[in-house]
């Protein structure tokens, strides 16, 4: 068995698989570790469309961490982490999150505010000089094809677009827009999943001020196609709310070919939703144009007006 | 003026002052940026020797930051910052403690386990293909040899020598040993301070399961040299104890040529203190063999204690 498990965030997309793979990779080959890339959930469709498309297996899911030592890739908050974060000893981080993070001794914590983990790890591997394996060097460009919205995103640096012209060519991508376009949309067909997966399937928790929000986020090529199923989605929140606890639940739905968004709030402190978007709720939904970032977007002035 | 400050912690040592000149002349050189070394005192003993042997002028002493933006180097926790830290945005970490840090927004954070933060910024350099002037080379030499005792402290890691060899050889220093015995032996001179710079010259506070914990090192040749003063010391601590609010002060002397270290322990939780290092404290002191690290063999086991 490996020594240490490197896995990404709770609901896993394609940055958090493919940054797992690319970790454990790099720490294996570069640094002579014994470790095993593991995920917390099945992929979702994007992810498993370029897992087929280049023909990757995907990482076994895991519900607790059975060894003493692991390494997180694209989250370092212990409430999107493992349930058993608190047992074991985290030895290193791979993220470009905010960060909230605690640790009892000195150890390896590379956060970079690039538009996807892929894209720290390509550099890692430059400067470990290590090669990257073409299936895995396509994996890494998914996933900053995925966490980018093919560059568009405005959490896109400019590390990005060098470091996945690179994998791109590693991989023997010849048109990766072609790619990237197909690999969203096949991420966007909601019409096969419940309600609880399109509001559960991409969320993250977050404690704003003391209070517990949840923040759930669907892409799709038609935000009315997700608003006609309004009843079975609010009926699905409401049951969360009340099961998990949470305070708060927003639901970010995305048109990613119009880089926009349709937010819809349920739960308590709606007035300071409203206000961190300068917005007003009309039976808990809004538009925001021009967002389509969690990170970047929706979650700091949320943190922002939680803590006014 | 300069954009962006970039800074050690309090009671500044070496590796604090030659890591903001480090991290400075990198960001500057390397990503374009405009930054400003400073410090948050000034010089001891130790690093007014190493600048003066490699003619370089201290950082400015700063008592609050006046800038938007920082660069914290060698510290991360609050506690150990600027006073006015929690009113400006960190953009940037470079560090090798344990991490207790919270940001608002993605940014740069690189933490490792090595045994001073000149080595993790040695190996920035390499990878950003920038030189490193001689001076501010055997300033990063000075900071490894002083934070790993000439490679002999338990917070040695494999990455120090390679880093400080390499140092040595551009800073033009044919005999690191003889230069960094001279240097380490310059920081031990301490007849000539008061009781209060003994005992806060180089101290940093902790928060332990919500005790407020001090602890304070010196470096000598000879542990006997400090406690002959022992009634003043005691003084100093429990003026501070009581202005400060400490809940308690442990204070570290430290033989670096034997690889020793005595405590003096005042305030509460001397039970704790005392288990936490398997001993019995007589007066409040105690023998701790083999023990130099306050950040590998004081901390943890306090942290331990107290959380227990």
């Amino acid at each position: 068995m490996a020594k240490t498990l490197v896995f990404g965030h709770q609901n896993p997309d394609t940055d958090t698989i493919s940054a797992a793979l690319a970790a454990s990779y790099l720490l294996n080959n570069a640094y002579h570790e014994e470790t095993e890339a593991v995920a917390l959930g099945k992929p979702n469709a994007e992810t498993q469309y370029a897992l087929d498309y280049f023909k990757v297996a995907a990482p076994r899911v895991i519900k607790e961490a059975d060894t003493e030592t692991v390494v997180l890739v694209d989250h370092n908050e212990a409430g999107q982490s493992v349930a058993n974060i608190a047992d074991i000893t985290v030895t290193g981080v791979y993220d470009h999150h905010k960060i909230d993070f605690k640790s009892a001794a000195p150890m390896y914590f590379i956060n970079m505010p690039y538009g996807s983990t892929a894209t720290i790890l390509y550099y890692e591997f430059k400067n470990a000089n290590v090669e990257i394996p073409a299936e895995l060097a396509g994996m890494m460009a998914s996933a900053i094809i995925s966490d980018t919205l093919l560059l568009k995103s405005p959490t896109t640096s400019p590390m990005d677009q060098p470091a996945l012209e690179a994998l791109a060519t590693l991989a023997g991508l010849a048109d990766y827009q072609a790619y990237g376009l197909a690999m969203l949309k096949a991420g966007t067909d909601l019409s096969s999943r419940t309600a609880k997966e399109l509001i559960d399937g991409d969320a993250k928790s977050f404690d704003m001020a003391g209070q517990s929000v949840r923040v759930g986020q669907v892409n799709t090529v038609d935000v009315e196609d997700v608003f006609a199923r309004r009843d079975e989605v609010v009926a699905a929140i409401e049951e969360e709310l009340a099961s998990e606890d949470y305070d708060t639940f927003i639901f970010v739905v995305t048109n990613i070919l119009e880089s926009n968004s349709d937010v819809l709030v349920l739960g308590a402190n709606q007035d300071k939703v409203a206000k961190a978007f300068a917005t007003t709720l009309i039976d808990g939904r809004a538009s925001l144009p021009g967002v389509v970032s969690r990170k970047k977007q929706v979650v700091p002035p949320l943190q922002a007006a939680f803590e006014a």
